[in-house]
């Protein structure tokens, strides 16, 4: 199935400029189509540093048990990612093909296995034809260069329907960093499965611990603020990698480092963007929505009200039909499992006030809110009144395309 | 919104029996639209036993929060229900409007208010027009008799194709009771939200404290066991009535008690039966699915593991599409947060072994298993591979009818 392009991709995408010490390079290697690019390899140069934050999954698949495992060694050399098969629901064979990949990429780069970071997205239950990625591999590493970028971000896209990257600049201490970012989202084609896969890089110099706080912190406000349909992938893989290799910045000990506040913003910055194209690349989306949960009892019980409205298929439907169904809203946040205050719910559309007191407003116009979910940009304002918790959640509506594309095709 | 009646829904209902201490009576009240039967009451003998089991929402609806505090008096003399309006997010405006029913039905059948009663389910948002369910109670009181099943069945529809009941018989120490039950289901137009409610009524001499444990339990296994969205109403009632007008019977002490064994399986069942006729109406529902779980580390995991399947929408839409799509079973079951064996996981579709040992099963032939899908009635068996913990679900598919009857109409 050709999907046409989201109509909520953005008009235009950054050119992203090289990042010191990643070299990437992309090609077909023909894993499950011919001709398509689904392979991609980055180089990393010696002693970068490594952080990931992985799928909940209990299922989850082979290349994220092995990066959990090379990720206490805390250094990378290389990243090996492609699409076309997740290998994942394989058993035994898929540690055996992970294991082969991750050998023969050592060998090719001189590095130890456990600098070999891996992942895999596409159809599941069928055993990885290694063989192909490993014989594309010396092709691979000839033809590395800084300026892979988009080629990568577009090697790793399933049913993604546009390539997704960003960048973003931030000085630690004076010196200017870099730090660039490639996303595939949540597209899928049965029986594949909506994979999040992001993959951040940095020249900065920054240790493996203060990387993994600082990557588990962001993603908490990226990654694992949005939602298209609530459901979890086996795959999904967030790594973040730090050359070294950029301009000399005073040294960095711990993630509360005064001098590492903008590169925190630009890391968090960077990655709720690349969030933010996911969600704008859902199945079937035609309205992204941003809710904002404020008064909760903690920060965490704000995100988990807020994904329990964002994950809601009525509140979604509700937005899809451009219903103000703010009934819906209500029933959401009660069922969210976290302390709220029925009598003193505030909820706002687009800016306009539409319940205080746990009750419609007096005099309450829906004509402004109708008009704003005409839109194709909806906010939703919940103040759910019982403490100083706060969130920011992103999702998409839930349209005939979503059904379209996951019931309507068969493989 | 005409909706037409679901494919899914029984040829013929069964003629329901009267249950001695209950007499029944419905009729239209206006209060949301003319003419439709929109109220019904039910008079309860004198002593007549209550439990009850209501919504988890925290912005749970004012005659949800009435009933729960009825409660504790143990005793019912009255079940006044409406549909047009759910009396649900209105303040205390709603209190006082519950306050007004209960009050009138008291003094119509000499009884102390906290033995009434009352469930609403409908818009919400809106207040409740009282005045209409009170003036209408003279006439409802005049038209009680042991007959008005159907018709009552019918007053609490909302936007549910077709009215539902059920009845059973079981042996307490050889004497014959009845449990009749009504429920409606998972019908809603917005603003109104898919509320459940269901009411039992047997004629057996049930202390409320034993009922109480009889109702919950059972309601696990039947209520709490099926989800056609996964969103949870604010008006979610279970409630159920001993008159202990039928033929005389051993007295029972406790939900133990051995007498009570026929009587809790006839309990359970009709339950059950109630709630497959909430599934099979599920809005769009053309496929209804039942979830066995077996391996789990407890009934509660399996439980959880069953529903993580059955809410998943990317399962929903694979039914809808008729695609035997186990690799989205997997994700579901790994979502889950229960404990799984990853490679012990066995699923089997319509009887037919997809899976083993945590991979396809060699040689597996999906033709017996894609003309299951073809059916209306989906059978799926996972078995989680940790421990003795099973529980059965059932949910709906989900459909193009879901996203028209959700988003493409506006009050």
């Amino acid at each position: 199935m050709k999907l046409a392009k989201s109509p909520l991709a953005p008009a235009s995408m950054p050119t992203l400029p090289p990042v010191a010490g990643v070299r990437l390079a992309a090609r077909p290697c023909g894993i499950r189509y011919r001709g398509r690019t689904d392979l991609m390899l980055a180089e990393l140069a010696r002693g970068t540093a490594v952080a990931g934050v992985f799928t909940r999954s209990l299922t989850a698949a082979a290349p994220v048990e092995w990066c959990r495992k090379a990720l206490a060694g805390g250094k990378a050399r290389a990243l090996v990612v492609n699409s076309g098969n997740a290998n994942a629901f394989t058993g035994g064979l898929g540690d055996a093909s992970v294991g082969r990949i991750a050998g023969a990429v050592a060998k090719l780069l001189r590095c130890r296995k456990d600098e070999v970071f891996l992942a895999s997205t596409g159809v599941i239950g069928e055993p990885l034809p290694d063989g192909r990625i490993t014989a594309a591999l010396p092709k691979l590493k000839g033809a590395l260069g800084e300026k892979g970028w988009p080629q990568a971000a577009r090697a790793i896209m399933t049913t993604d329907t546009f390539p997704k990257f960003a960048t973003r600049t931030a000085s630690i201490g004076g010196a200017p960093v870099r730090l660039n970012g490639i996303v595939k989202g949540s597209g899928m084609i049965a029986p594949d499965m909506a994979t999040m896969l992001a993959f951040v890089f940095t020249d900065a110099a920054i240790p493996a611990p203060v990387l993994q706080r600082l990557l588990a912190g962001a993603a908490d406000r990226s990654f694992n603020a949005i939602t298209v349909d609530s459901d979890t992938s086996t795959s999904d893989t967030v790594l973040a990698f730090a050359t070294g290799k950029g301009p000399t910045h005073p040294t960095v000990r711990d993630a509360k480092d005064a001098h590492l506040r903008e590169f925190v913003d630009a890391l968090e910055s960077l990655m709720v963007e690349l969030a933010h194209l996911i969600v704008r690349d859902g199945e079937g989306a035609r309205k992204f929505v941003t809710i904002h949960i404020t008064g909760a009892a903690s920060a965490k019980a704000a995100r988990r009200i807020g994904l329990a409205v964002a994950n809601s298929p009525l509140v979604k439907t509700a937005i899809a039909g451009e219903d103000a169904n703010w009934g819906r809203i209500v029933m959401a946040v009660g069922k969210a499992g976290e302390r709220a205050d029925r009598d003193r719910l505030a909820i706002a559309i687009g800016g306009h006030p539409v319940t205080e007191d746990g009750k419609v407003r007096p005099g309450y116009d829906e004509g402004p809110v109708a008009a704003h979910m005409k839109g194709d940009e909806i906010e939703i304002a919940i103040d759910v009144g019982v403490g100083r918790g706060r969130a920011t959640v992103w999702t998409c509506d839930l349209t005939h395309g979503y059904i379209d594309i996951n019931a309507d095709y068969r493989s």
